[in-house]
């Protein structure tokens, strides 16, 4: 089982700069996650894309990473890509819209907070979405907290601070307006 | 979504006693591990059934696991087993036997290092299993380190530690006797 | 033994907002560090006087410190002052050109990494400040990274990111230049 | 500043094998420990003279760590001797009477709970003994949970798992017995 994993940047990936007392993205801190893991028999392939905020991210950004995809996508049995939650929605739109005959899955992933935090989900999430590598069939998805969601239609649930599909949001907001 | 949890002991539950100076299986450290999850929209019941190392387990407890499996059956989407390594497989095959027309995913799983240890795989295994519970289609099986193994037929890998199909061993059985 | 510790914030104290997807000074994580630690026989008071970085303090605030210091002074046997390292030099020679006469050990901490951080230096500092609390002669003084530093004359050591005597800096000040 | 820690074994230093599923001493943490510290200008010298549960430790073991005392002396600044808790009194007995003349601070540590549990005590009573190194007097000590035990006359408490003086064992009984 051959898996890619992109890394892009995002909040997961944010690093704290001592100097300046500040949060950056500078680099991946996704090799120390995965020594952090048990996976036998797992070949990974880690492609570092670049390492960006999500909010910088403009359209050459998105189609590099469409291009990525694309190289990974003979090679590879899964591809995992690692990203910032808020314009993580709209990548994955872009990727289902260009990729419309994946025979593999193809899984977004992030954290609402960075991995050098004590307390991030940023561990959960890279677990879950290995293992959605391994389980899902062919397509696009977000993968965090507990979830497999399919695009297209999921979004960032701002409220909550997860994903969620068009759909759920639709019936939160329903129940909401009636109580 | 409702996942029941039943939690048996095993070395994922292994606790250090100061007084002693030993590890014991005393309570369960399941509610620990979940407060360190994001599990959104998730409704576990967890039902602490005994805390045995599993290398102690008798018919009777096998029995009784079997009875709570069958009392959580009708109110659950998905059934995780938190059990010990060491005889895991035998209680995976019973329940294999018992229980033919499963509905919902019933799933074992446990650790090679206890939960109070800093460098276990019991989170790691959890994730898994509840991710597992959401997405699996109906049978039995193990899941541990990024991997979903449907009973019959799961065995402990002494050596690697960890779980594999018992054609997976043969295979490499077969290999290293050709090496 | 009765030790006070006021926390007043600073990088120790920074925790991670995810709506916003920022570090901020809202409230102090002191008592998490506390329950961390084994302290027999000690009465700890916490005051939280404030939650700012300290870049941000005027002399209004280095004057709130000072009363609270003079306060606590009649009900402790050490003072513990948890304070940004941007400015804690300064808040260390208001208090020695203000209190003369101290007949117990007043110490300032911090840290260069938040506590909320996996590798952050805050739970040594703090296990530090509480052993010097115990054990130094009356004075005035900055523990921080395994030493132990009397005012006057402790600075922040912005290059190696550590606080040092004025004369170990300017004796590594002499070195480079002879080199 | 030179400082010579020797490593014994003991609690702090207990290992898991996850083959055994049982607790060893087999190798010390102590590099692992000194890593997540920040200990500027400190130069350590590590000498691993064996990896033995203090229980077990005969005469003999205890005049070899004398001997390594002794060769330690002078080429340190300051000596540490990381121990079993079990045995540590009458180690630190046995070093008080055969060094009578010591000119440096000659410190015993151990921990209640092995170094790779989540909540041990080992990072604080290493943090502690360190900075001992650097402040304390000539003499022999015990270094734990926030204290400086000075020799002779120091014991395990068996019932609140730390140590204390002989004087606040007999104060403690002699109150229990009036109430």
């Amino acid at each position: 089982m051959k898996i890619t994993i992109l890394t892009t940047g995002g909040t997961i990936d944010k690093t704290y700069d001592e100097h300046a007392g500040s949060l950056r993205n500078e680099r991946t801190v996704l090799d120390t996650i995965l020594k952090s893991l048990r996976l036998p028999d797992l070949f990974i392939r880690h492609v570092a894309v670049m390492s960006k905020d999500s909010l910088e991210m403009v359209d050459a950004d998105r189609e590099l990473i469409l291009r990525e995809v694309r190289a990974a996508l003979p090679v590879s049995d899964a591809i995992i890509i690692v990203h910032g939650t808020d314009t993580l929605s709209k990548t994955g739109e872009c990727i289902y819209q260009n990729i419309q005959d994946s025979t593999i899955p193809i899984i977004l992933t992030g954290a609402m907070r960075p991995y050098e935090f004590r307390d991030s989900d940023a561990l959960q999430n890279i677990t879950e979405a290995l293992f959605a590598a391994k389980v899902a069939s062919p397509g696009i998805y977000a993968v965090m907290h507990n979830r497999l969601l399919p695009f297209p239609g999921v979004v960032k649930d701002r409220t909550s601070l997860t994903f969620r599909t068009q759909e759920e949001i639709e019936k939160i907001s329903t129940n909401e307006t009636k109580a």
